[in-house]
């Protein structure tokens, strides 16, 4: 019988993350003061961050050993399966060189590929003397994940959520809660930025933007605190490409390589996790292998944002990032999948598309159910609504394929469960789910405020 | 950096199931016609439940066979984790001697351990050529299973879900639909015995004994469906060896064997899937191996039930079956442990207590949702509230081995994660959960109805 997944031992599992840094052939522009345009300082962002953690997002090495530590945990779960999508591919009724393959991150204790930075964060947290974080999440997944490190290295956790996600999931609370993080729906009226946004509209259902906004007005408020980000900047995404170093030794068991790797895109992190060890065999070892991002068409930064310096966050807490943006006052509709619903894409992502080193699509929330439930129904893992936007981006893929007659092989990111996310699949179950259709308009009005910026 | 966990490779996996009635030094008595008294026949069974799983409830061969189907499709998560509880016994405080280790079933698609029986059922139902199936499901963790399954191989599935599991766990209900099946709460006004049970109290928050008799009642009434159980019978037992197989060769592999093997009990078939392998070792090989049964104080049919001939469900529509009991007729407390809420023990574990070749212990629902959250907080892994009961019970072996200075390896099946249980945990978190302190006289107002069945 044929071999479905690969799952490498604990012996042979990734002992350091990769920087793409070290191998973008431009790199990234500096993350600038707002208030005096100048690059940020190590003593700015070490008053925001973690300082081993500020050390990662400046470096400029190829590889960062993962501490010991992190390695045990991160063997509790991982490595996570290759596995290939036979059951999926036998529903699309796929030609046998046509073949999909998915790296299955939903086996983690959070249900999702978060823990491998989050995990990575509270150790760097714990080990400063740290006793306190806090951060933002939009699905939950992260919040969930940085709930779970805090508890194992002893740490107090506070979680801002989007408000609209937290009264969409309510077991994303409750499962936070359970590792003992106290969890704020955002916009709250425990920050100025948060009453800021009260005040202008008492039903906003939040935004990533205002919950970062929160999350860094409260440890700017107190001095032992500290943030802890979920995706966007680079130390993050780094953390993540354990991810794709897995998957690179594991095809090499499949005696297979990909052709097309796919990740959704939120912040980039995901992305970043499986596809920079590929980019990194494309840069250095003249592979072809396309890298594709799917974004959602409610919140498409990267197909139809601009290129330009922008806050992280709404109220204008964070660093300037050069990136791809929609405008940090983009307030995304209220789609399932909370993690996409970010105005901009990370810095390391946002140069290399610039760069042409990969793709984006868009993709509309309804198609991508679909293509979630397919995969239900076959594979028998029920995606998160994030993870349904790489699922549908590889059907496609497949698709063309089939019709140019290719052979193909796929790999996307399983970024995560949805088993909690089940409310967006009972509403696409009842056929009340719509997709969002932006005008160039629309989002003109919050891009055109960039150019204020620098 | 030494091993936390081993996972077998998909060449390596078990393809045989193994059937502890082939080495029983008693061999079960015969389940009962209640209309004859005589034992059943294979023509009566057949009109309930699928062909083939008759055949493999009446077998006495030690191993069947697991068809590639079935064992294409458990590659998609098998082999699951032998974990160290390395986390766990830091919290613990455990000498160098004592080791704790889970066998991870919570990585299923479903959550659990249950696709392990309900992908072989529903194998074997679309094999007979049937449309649909029904079933029970207390917790929802076997209904989520079979949905899971029925949607792979194309079946119509109904489940009827205990209600007060329903409501207290509405993400099960969506989950199930997602997979493409229909859900009733139970008792529902779709069956006799279930308009009944609402006569007698319109409040009937139900049990798995109505939920077994709505399903049964349903089979009976259309003559194109057949009944899928999800615990109790030896087939389905059986499937769930695969379990104890895996561990069997793990622990070859970790150069370790358990000292103790724990496994939460309802029906029986999580606690008979990972110890009836070990049992195997202890019956053929001498091995003294113990097995530890842990059920709730608030359905303690192994520890303070009787032995004797009993319905398998409230209504009487079942046979008659041999085993240990608290009577048909018994109501379990609305515990958050759905699915270890069920008045009787499966035949071949009833025969086995009776013969003394395991042990059963009775943990109550505070201290088992305490060491979860214990789990939760040290492993990661928010456990379902069944398997609380086993990690309680591997927690009490492990302090009492150090007390008496011994060395001990444990194993516990940690049976199910409990992200769509977290209602549990937020009840325990505020202080509102309370114990079940049951009377003798409680206990023997149902068992004393026994006499008159046979």
């Amino acid at each position: 019988m044929k071999t479905k997944k690969i799952i490498l031992p604990d012996g042979e599992m990734p002992t350091r993350w990769y920087n793409v840094v070290a191998d973008m052939p431009t790199r990234p522009l500096p993350m600038l003061n707002p208030a005096t345009k100048e690059p940020v300082t190590k003593e700015l962002m070490s008053r925001i961050f973690v300082d081993e953690l500020v050390d990662q997002e400046l470096s400029e090495d190829r590889w960062i050993e993962i501490p010991e530590r992190v390695q045990e945990i991160y063997k509790i779960w991982r490595c996570t399966p290759l596995v290939r999508a036979t059951e999926l591919e036998k529903a699309l009724d796929l030609p046998k060189g046509i073949k999909i393959y998915y790296k299955n991150e939903s086996t983690s204790p959070a249900g999702s590929h978060k823990p491998n930075s989050a995990v990575a964060q509270a150790y760097y947290a714990a080990k400063q003397g740290l006793k306190r974080i806090t951060t933002e999440t939009g699905g939950g997944q992260w919040g969930s994940a940085l709930s779970m490190a805090s508890a194992m290295f002893g740490l107090d956790l506070r979680v801002y959520m989007v408000k609209v996600s937290y009264q969409q999931k309510p077991y994303r609370g409750l499962m936070m809660n359970t590792w003992g993080a106290d969890v704020f729906p955002s916009p709250s009226d425990t920050t100025e930025a948060g009453r800021a946004a009260l005040a202008r509209d008492p039903d906003d259902g939040g935004s990533l933007g205002t919950a970062v906004s929160e999350a860094v007005e409260m440890v700017m408020t107190h001095p032992d605190a500290r943030y802890c980000l979920g995706s966007v900047l680079n130390h993050v995404v780094l953390h993540q490409t354990v991810i794709g170093e897995e998957a690179l030794r594991q095809f090499e068991i499949a005696g297979d390589y990909p052709d097309v790797v796919i990740g959704c895109f939120g912040g980039g992190s995901n992305f970043g996790g499986i596809a920079y060890p590929f980019l990194r065999e494309n840069l250095v070892n003249g592979r072809k292998t396309r890298l594709i991002a799917a974004e959602p068409t409610s919140c498409p930064k990267l197909t139809r944002g601009k290129f330009e310096y922008d806050f992280g966050d709404l109220a204008g807490f964070t660093p300037l990032i050069p990136m791809f943006t929609l405008g940090h006052e983009f307030h995304p509709a209220d789609i399932h999948a909370g993690g996409l619903r970010y105005h901009g894409a990370g810095m390391t992502a946002s140069q290399l598309l610039r760069d042409g080193l990969f793709e984006a699509v868009d993709i509309d929330q309804v198609e991508s159910l679909a293509a979630g439930v397919l995969f239900a129904k076959t594979e028998g893992i029920i995606p998160a609504p994030e993870s349904t936007h790489a699922i549908y981006a590889a059907i496609v893929e497949a698709q063309r394929a089939q019709e140019a007659g290719e052979e193909k092989t796929i790999v996307f990111n399983l970024s995560g469960h949805g088993v909690i996310d089940l409310y967006a699949y009972e509403q696409y179950l009842a056929g009340a789910l719509k997709n969002t259709v932006l005008s160039d308009a629309e989002i003109a009005k919050t891009i055109d405020t960039l150019e204020k910026l620098v």
